[in-house]
């Protein structure tokens, strides 16, 4: 843990991709509204992987729950409540809470975080790009020390057909953070 | 996202209610343990409306998840863990996680925000009026700029038998905020 | 709620044992993925008793949620992501988001807090004693007054055969503190 006193205000920058690459058995889709439609008693447990702004590297997964509150026939969507967290291997973690809409971007509350990231707060942004397996993350960080430079990268900017480079979706060793969360 | 670095910190308090108008098809009460009493295992994930603490504007709505964690024969009430978020239109959104007791006030942990909400700290009280339909909650506000007039309001004592305006019901423009959450 | 304005950044210590006396119900684990190994999909509310880092007192309950992300056959474990909250009485509450890996000791980020931990920061350390029944806890917490010195002691160190002291166990009036959550 971090045992400075200062607390830095300055806000940072951090891109990540979000990804399902179909092979960790998510999301669980757990109708428990037991309606056809989407519906509020939905619950949906997930975990993603999760690289660099600029595609380079595995940094690790996201984990977490979305609880689907309300679906909208005239936005052809849901709007979800989003619990989760980023893993980032040894740099530790970013937790989040707030909205998840398949249908437009969202802001959600940026709760706190371990290792580098411990006493993280503000916001992120999410953006979906291809619903539901891609998303770009751009988090805006308040109250932590400077990022480590392999974190802060030029991000490839998001359409639907960005992909990881293949070093990177193999884990090779140079194309991921130390220890990557897997 | 605010770029600026100061982190303000004093208390603004912010007084809204929970309505449950039984549209929304919540609660979904979902007994997952299975037995005839509530008991640990159940989930509750609920959405209400939210109106200003004076009940002259419609805001937005909560959403969010209630675990329950043991049902007190003594207090004939419920102990749940309550993880959600009020949604306030465009102004954003605060997120909380604490004790929801069915008989009895209680202290949330304001997490985070996002919007003018954004790096949000403190404490939110909530109060139930009608159970489960009416809550009434003061938001204990640090770490965010000076809220907006239109959310500074004398709020309505909270009784058994208040009510949102009929405007406010029927969500006429001079009767909600903007965009209001719905 | 607190009413000054200052932010104490310094970092205290706060050291707890969690204690499943399997009295109380608890876990209730939902296998919801109806897979027979563990899998995402699978939730488990929990509950389970705290003590003081010295055992001498009954502090309060843990009360949440825990999300099985992942089954790690080579570590004979899983991955949890976890939402929870620690109860301490008249003292308030802290609450906590981040990794639970029942393999390894993790750091979840501190979300917020209510009464004495209002505001509160920072990560706590957990520490697996005797799957799943004892858990020591050690708090990095941060943005709180000085702690009350019957929370600050000299821990017992972790060992599988601690056990908090009988009158402790007992909630004998000299062995809990005020209120303690139950």
């Amino acid at each position: 843990p971090d045992h400075q006193s200062s607390v830095p205000t300055k806000v940072q920058e951090l891109f990540v991709y979000e990804i399902n690459e179909r092979d960790r058995g998510s999301p669980a889709f757990l109708k428990l509204s037991k309606k056809e439609v989407n519906s509020l008693g939905d619950l949906v447990p997930f975990t993603n992987k999760l690289y660099t702004g600029d595609l380079q590297k595995r940094l690790g997964i996201t984990a977490g729950l979305c609880v689907l509150i309300q679906h909208l026939p005239e936005k052809k969507g849901d709007r979800y409540e989003a619990i989760y967290s980023f893993y980032f291997g040894d740099y530790g973690h970013i937790s989040v809470q707030g909205p998840y809409l398949t249908y437009q971007d969202t802001f959600l509350a940026i709760t706190g975080g371990s290792g580098i990231f411990e006493g993280a707060r503000g916001v992120v942004k999410l953006q979906q790009i291809v619903f539901p397996f891609k998303l770009f993350y751009t988090f805006y960080l308040k109250g932590i020390k400077d990022l480590p430079s392999e974190l802060i990268v030029q991000p490839v900017t998001p359409t639907p057909s960005v992909e990881p480079t293949a070093a990177a979706k193999a884990t090779q060793p140079n194309a991921t953070i130390r220890n990557f969360t897997n």
